[in-house]
């Protein structure tokens, strides 16, 4: 039987990803390509003693039953207490429980968005949100930037010419730069998009990874006139398998998400939930994610010292104060970094082409390099193999 | 800051079912509008035991990190194996593990739909489905049925009339009716869908739940173009809180809805997947939902009591081999069940006006009664207090 799918299918193949998925599953392969925290900063054993703990209680039976769209009251309570760190102020109204950060952006995408709209986007920005915003038939427009985050004046000048639904951010530790907008930038931000009537969703998985530098409050705490959507997730600090989030925004958006989301997934797991709600009760979250700091650092220090040791001199990269990726480019050359990516992976050594991250699906010559999963010795190791292999690619490119 | 919603939004209220989840909430009132399994059929125990066993072993780091969107390699294969049960053959590439049979529901119109596409359905069906379709901006046509299921004439009319996409049917034990579609007419809507190249969703979460007559195969099993995507879920027999079902069907099918998960939540919770998948291999879930089976009986049986001695006499009924649902229909009587909700309510006893599982809102005089999860004693109680209102209304509109 030959199928007639939406006209969203159409642009919709999935492929980065799952390649990316695909390179993660050979054993032999250093994968600078990943997303993943650290295995070793799982609180296996806690959480194992939480579920012990939870589903012997009386009230087990609730966490098996069929619980409300909008989440389990203590996970509710515990994203309100844990995002006041980053001054991130809400009432209950203010929060519905997701299945993870990326179901946020999809549930903001489907209150928002209609075929054809605009998503106003750093240059360059996370991968699967243009993905997202692809689905739904919406047109993502990059917003120029440098080390400090977006230009404000591009932002206001796009703001006019586009006329945007809404304006994607992750302005702390980003993925894929790993760069942190200032205070002032925010303020900025805040600014423009209250003028102009514009909501902001901001994506904030990774503020707590902070390794160094001080900490800064979220864009949500400058907005000046409740326009900012705020999602938090557990899967970069506690676990990314039980696929459980907060997004805390005005109560009008956040009901309107809601109501997506009955649709979508009616609620998330309620054990899960329970899981992350009680590890935030018992005070587990704060030291622990401390306890994997230096972790973090050793390895981001690793992936700085193994670029200055073997990666070409034209590799121009951040230096990020926290989360998971460094991002760089080979600076006045014309590597095509998408096309080498197979013939990197015949040295073992994996990364993503930059351009997936564009988009205008420019920034070819641009790739970005996680450290957080892998260990010291084999960012060494894996370093090394990407260096000669870059090396090579621009004498090549020279001759 | 005033929010232009996309359009889907303007006919997205959530309304039906928030209210009913309010009514739930107030101990004294006697339910009848859930669609709970009985909560004493949940196997608390069992996952505490799964649970523990999975976090102390050596691998369960796995199941705290990234997953891939297909799903838990161990629980893809346990889905394929239950829903042999059924006549239900499938390989992994067949199946999609989903965050519940609602997901399913939604991926499969993300896939398929376009603003403006028919689905057709029968009349009447799951409320939640039509809030999905409607969430799609497609148009739910109702196909006339009497007690043996869809009327196959109907169908074909509509089929050629429409134009659908699919057409959407939980032919076992059906919500909110009961009903039970025969294999004769299972295969008859498997020729005539094949005939015209319409896929088929086949929506079965509750072909487990039988007390009573003979087993039949799922619609998926006489399918004559593999045209059929078959919905199990884990929510009825196992915990709707987990959140967890499978996607069985047309491998092209499968990998579209697989691409429109990546987006929508990446993967179903990791821990979820593998407790479930845990319990079946166990060989837990059979013998399990066997001695839950006399629990749903003695209810069904108190239901069809309680009909008997309170109901007035114009209350025709379903009186189902299994499931959740009865449901019935004030013949000759122009009540209007959904204006007469809020008084039941003040008498401590609620159901669901018909007219919401109605593609057109027709039903006026139907309502659909649930009796797994309250106790035999509060179902005569109930329909004690339901029969005695009911009467007093037909009397009221006759004077």
């Amino acid at each position: 039987m030959k199928f007639c799918f939406a006209d969203r299918m159409a642009n919709m193949n999935g492929t980065a990803t799952r390649e990316i998925f695909k390179l993660l599953s050979r054993p032999e392969i250093i994968s600078f390509a990943g997303g993943l925290p650290a295995t070793e900063a799982l609180p296996v054993k806690a959480l194992g003693e939480i579920c012990n703990e939870l589903l012997s209680s009386p009230a087990a039976y609730k966490l098996l039953q069929y619980g409300t769209t909008e989440g389990y009251p203590p996970l509710t309570d515990a994203i309100i207490e844990t995002v006041k760190e980053f001054g991130v102020n809400a009432e209950r109204e203010n929060v519905l429980v997701i299945s993870g950060g990326q179901q946020g952006i999809d549930l903001m995408c489907k209150s928002f968005l209609n075929a054809g709209d605009v998503v106003l986007v750093e240059n360059p920005t996370y991968l699967a949100a243009l993905q997202i915003f692809n689905s739904y038939q919406a047109k993502a427009v990059g917003v120029r930037a440098d080390e400090n985050g977006i230009d404000i004046a591009d932002l206001e000048a796009k703001i006019k010419l586009h006329k945007p639904k809404f304006v994607y951010l992750v302005p702390t530790f980003s993925n894929p730069t790993g760069k942190t907008y200032s205070e002032q930038h925010r303020k900025e931000i805040a600014r423009v998009t209250a003028k102009h009537g514009l909501p902001v969703l901001e994506d904030d998985p990774y503020a707590r990874l902070r390794f160094s530098g001080e900490k800064i409050n979220a864009l949500y705490h400058y907005a000046q006139d409740d326009n900012v959507v705020y999602l938090a997730s557990f899967s970069k600090i506690l676990s990314p398998g039980l696929r459980v989030g907060g997004a805390v925004g005005n109560a009008e958006i956040i009901r309107k998400m809601a109501i997506c989301k009955q649709g979508t997934d009616l609620h998330t797991s309620s054990l899960a939930q329970a899981i992350a709600a009680e590890y935030c009760r018992k005070g587990l979250l704060k030291p622990a994610v401390k306890a994997s700091l230096p972790l973090y650092a050793s390895r981001k220090n690793a992936m700085m010292l193994g670029i200055e040791r073997y990666m070409p001199s034209e590799f121009v990269h951040t230096n990020p104060d926290g989360g998971l990726f460094v991002w760089g480019e080979f600076a006045g050359r014309k590597l095509d970094t998408a096309k080498l990516l197979n013939r990197a992976v015949e040295r073992n050594v994996a990364y993503i082409q930059g351009s997936v991250f564009y988009a205008d699906g420019s920034g070819q010559n641009t790739i970005r390099l996680n450290y957080s999963n892998v260990s010291e010795e084999k960012i060494d190791e894996g370093m090394k193999a990407l260096g000669d292999f870059f090396k090579e690619e621009i004498s090549k490119a020279k001759n």
